[in-house]
């Protein structure tokens, strides 16, 4: 069982994440995670924060020489602007006075589209700071960097990840476009929408520079692909053993993810059974499937096949053509609070999505092989292959 | 918390489930599960199977007087073929020699669309009985006695659920067609496909017919609604507390779901920011949304609105012009086993749909509210919706 | 992760069980279950009830063929009382007045030392029918069947399980008294109150006899031995994976238990660090321990040696001479009510301790060493322990 | 639900805690927290790692101007010796020659009565310090941070906690001694064993100093109560929700923890039934229990009355005169690392116990009443109480 908490808030002092019952021996490259933490950036359509925003990793515990040690696992991203927001965001009570008028105003304009106004009302907040402070996206960081952990676990046993944008507003790339395998990741991170079809990726800067002359945002669609997954992950046996399940909720538990589909997804929903499912044949290595409709699960469980998943993202809520909505102090219409803000995150989410993913699968592969040092769910993971019959 | 097990294969003698963690004080009618066990039966298309299975059901423990007793729920439903199984599924030894040769004979030609291969790579076994046995999507019966059970815990609050069929393969809804409201239900379990749209039902019908004459199959989308739901449940501090998180989970728990979407899900990737929120004006009874694209969640929320979503269902796996696959006693080439089965279960998988999603709100209105008897979240209920400010 | 439930009431129909998680391929012998149901009414000093009581088992899933398929197992234990307790313990609502006037009655004098009037608070009940019939010990009946389904998968790994028991009331074995082992088992279940020493066990009888004549009751303690259990079971790494956090939550889990100890316990907080631990040594087959006062965990987990832990149960609170109450329905000063009662049932929660050990051994197998069929479990277990180094 | 995580190894950076699950308006003093720790440090017989160690506490997230904000809170805990260690619990990896001579040197004896011999199995480690950088009880400061949060809930509650010791060693404070209250909280810490009895405390003492003379350790057993509980936290209706279950695996997830005992515990197994239970009578104010045998539980719930369970901890394993062990490098007999330690650290593991127990209370507390915002839980337990009839 893989377990994890994230805390911290947008503008506080730093991320903090823990990560439990990761198996001891993983290589773990402090620099790799900064590069996932890097990889978060991404895309063009990104606002003026990412740039000047550093995410400083430093590491609390669980890792040791470069190995993790079967112990917990944490890690803190600092936040760079932070001094600036000593006061605003203190932990001990402060004089409320003596707050600087902008950034220590009271947000009592709950923008459409976020958490704000629920938030007040279910936590009992007069005003939304300490709601969006939590429900930012910039937790997300918090996720990738535990990502890159159980990538680096993964990677151990032969288990690669990768994520690409499949749509940008109301261009996708078309229908049976080639997938990126594990090689292609240093090109998609290259490419301004982390898209694999060039020429689809130039529609897409088009698209997001015409809603940026338009004062909008977009949303639109990540895939996540898994490379060299052992059949029989997850299970049938319970709904919330399946890893379908599992990878559903995770990315539904991504910020203004609104839709999640395995392989074919909705797609499939139209077709005909004769040509909805991958059929099976013979080969001289086993049992092989003619097609990937599914998306690498059978079951609930994954076929060994590659492993397809992808996410639909909202367009950005904060829309600079600011929404109307309600002042609580007044309870006069207004304008919705309009924080600095991206035209589009569809590329970075897709880092994230990688993360959620990465996330799931070491735990399924955890629960299925067992183990406390990598060289244990190794061993187990092959002699498992080994059991298997070819036909 | 609410926790649920399901056990029971689909030729076994039963299916048994047990809900731990109501409260007491639920009043529950047990003929009100059967009707829901029934509706789990309903649509056009479906085999024969459906008619002769007759669900009987029995309380084992956890209601008394009719009222729920705080104490875990056991419910049973008796399979009515289980005498022609005896021996086939007998939970001792038996000699295999002594097993009626079509029942009893080994499933060594794994279906395409099915847990069958990897089922029998996971657990070990050399055919597939026991794995399509426990993945066939007769457990969902069990789900759904539960899910009524959760339904009248939600009615005792004012919350109501139902579901209806949008898309049945191409055929779908027009976009901005009325929702069914709580008094529409006796109507969308008489027509033919569960869809509330008189005209696409038609349409629906005859997509059935044409794919029954085809010798095939189909799949589509359905919808699940829920009424009266407070603001607040579920939460965005942390994403495993995120309520679509957990609804997405849930629903692609369900056999044969491939997509999920809250709200208007990936149309709304589709969308521009300024015309893909739910802008929001002050009434005379509080702040009130003028559209529903989010379908009910803010940051992971329940807003208060009408909650929506939708589940899509791949078109049924064991289709009547067999899919190639291969024997695995021999390693030829072969035709999939083609057990009776039906044209499209889309319908009565909204039924099970609603149980799922009864269940998830269930556990989010107990983890929010508490108490142990039902009049105890109710007054928690109640004080919390008066502590809210109109503005 | 191995999940279970149990349902259903002292006097309802049945018992009902379920487990969820055990690995495919498991021998389970549902004689071997009935045996150790038999095995929780032994013991001098039980009361009628126990005699007519007959504990029918039945399978209701995830079995077949005497192997335990993957799939969640579940079991029931039938109540051949029901047919005397259809009315009073209706699920339906009945019409109070019809009632059996005895079976019928409120039961308005809640017994100290019972959950009657706290549960009667908690759950808002106007008398304690409800709470008895859950509290009550016959729900341990449902934990003996699933702990004899967990031991047949331990014994599958080489693992033995057993119980006896150290005190009955004041009469003790002596310290440092011989161990019982795995070839004990049937000795132990011949003696009256289980015990090992056949010395003390007449004095137990002795005990037993005096207080019944007396008309009071006697509590005690067991001891559950676990062999053959591999180093590193449990972790240090975290609280709540420690092995012994996990005996010692599930022991005093039973009913009546009050106390809870590992290896030597209460005892070794009065010695001195010198004469406390177990001093390590090297021999030909490995590093060797040279006494056992840890009770076989070091750091929350396994050493390999036997682990061995206790439970203290409380004497039975329904005694013959009734407690003071108040009758709830007047206010007034009463005695408690006094159901049929045993004068001493420690032997018996001795099967249930071993019960709830073989569970939580069980899920910390599953655990370090994954594995979806018997042999996948058994093939990682000798790896890991191929690849300890023997100094 | 309330979740919470630790991370961090003893001589790393600093140690870092995340607690998940408080709803937001609790005032959190963050000297409160420091006092706590502070606490953590007390009692006769520390040695002198205690002094030097100072603990500097930061907090990363989940409290603004000294409320919680329903969001995690996440708490840092620095080591001030980290400049001494940077090399040798460097999270990269580093040239090993270059390691200072002493820390740096391979730990290849283990320590019996520790986690080392079974940690470096389990793990796959050539050498101990990776385990004993984790399971040191320098942890518990953590847990104690974390404790102090969940304590500032439960005061909101009006639920007020506090440890005391009942023995050290041999010397046990007498039967029927009066219970501390919430007002000896200050006299307690100021005894040199924090323990309420003066006479008792002198012997402790002495017991203390003899065996610092001897080159010896001590154990002892600590006591922790809860006064203002509720009735009705846990239940009966599932094993795993009795508050008495829970409450046992919390203190015996405490490092060096041998023993639990719920109200008079072992003591109770000794008596006869007719004096080991609560009797009830009526009051003016409602129904009252004549004793507190019991601890404050029936039927695995807070009766109301002050809840009482009991620690044992074993001797500290780390002895002066060294124990005898294997040196894993070359097989031969060795002595046991003697890292610089205390004669007894019991009226520290007091503060721990109280944590831990602080910890399942907050968590039950929220199960039963629910609530985002200190106002709910406070205003539904109200309601609650104003319902349970005073017959």
């Amino acid at each position: 069982m893989l377990r994890w908490l994230t805390a911290g808030e947008s503008h506080g002092p730093e991320l903090v994440a823990i990560l439990e019952g990761l198996p001891a021996g993983v290589p773990i490259s402090i620099d790799g995670i900064r590069a996932d933490l890097a990889r978060r950036k991404l895309g063009y359509g990104r606002g003026a924060r990412m740039k000047f925003e550093e995410d400083q990793l430093d590491i609390s515990g669980g890792i040791r020489f470069g190995l993790s040690m079967g112990s917990p696992i944490a890690l803190r991203i600092g936040n760079t602007e932070w001094p600036r927001w000593v006061d605003v965001m203190s932990a001990s009570p402060v004089d409320l006075d003596t707050l600087p008028k902008g950034r220590g105003a009271a947000l009592t304009r709950p923008r459409p589209g976020h958490a704000d106004l629920v938030g007040m009302q279910k936590y009992d907040f007069a005003e939304a700071r300490n709601v969006l402070e939590r429900a930012s996206a910039r937790e997300t960081a918090a996720r990738v960097a535990l990502g890159a952990v159980a990538r680096a676990f993964l990677d151990g046993l032969g288990i690669q990840l990768l994520s690409h944008t499949i749509a940008i507003g109301p261009v996708r790339v078309p229908e049976n476009s080639l997938l990126p395998g594990p090689g292609d990741v240093a090109m998609l991170d290259a490419d301004p929408l982390r898209c694999f079809d060039p020429e689809t990726s130039a529609r897409m800067v088009a698209e997001v520079d015409k809603a940026h002359e338009d004062g909008d945002t977009l949303g639109g669609v990540v895939e996540v692909l898994a490379y060299g997954l052992p059949p029989g992950l997850g299970s049938y046996t319970h709904w919330d053993r399946r890893l379908d399940s599992r990878l559903a909720g995770a990315l539904m538990g991504i910020q203004a993810i609104k839709g999640v589909e395995v392989g074919d997804g909705f797609l499939t929903t139209t077709r005909r059974g004769s040509v909805a499912h991958d059929e099976l044949v013979q080969t001289d290595t086993g049992i092989t499937r003619l097609s990937d409709r599914a998306g690498g699960t059978e079951g609930g469980m994954s076929t060994g096949t590659v492993l397809r998943v992808s996410a639909g993202m909202k367009p950005i809520a904060t829309v600079p053509h600011a929404l109307r909505t309600v002042d609580v102090a007044t309870g006069g219409a207004a304008e919705a609070h309009h924080q600095r803000s991206d035209v589009c995150a569809v590329p970075a989410s897709g880092v994230v999505a990688e993360a959620m993913v990465a996330l799931v699968l070491a735990d399924s592969v955890i629960e299925k092989f067992g183990g406390d040092s990598l060289g244990e769910p190794r061993r187990n993971l092959d002699s498992y292959l080994a059991a298997i019959p070819t036909t």
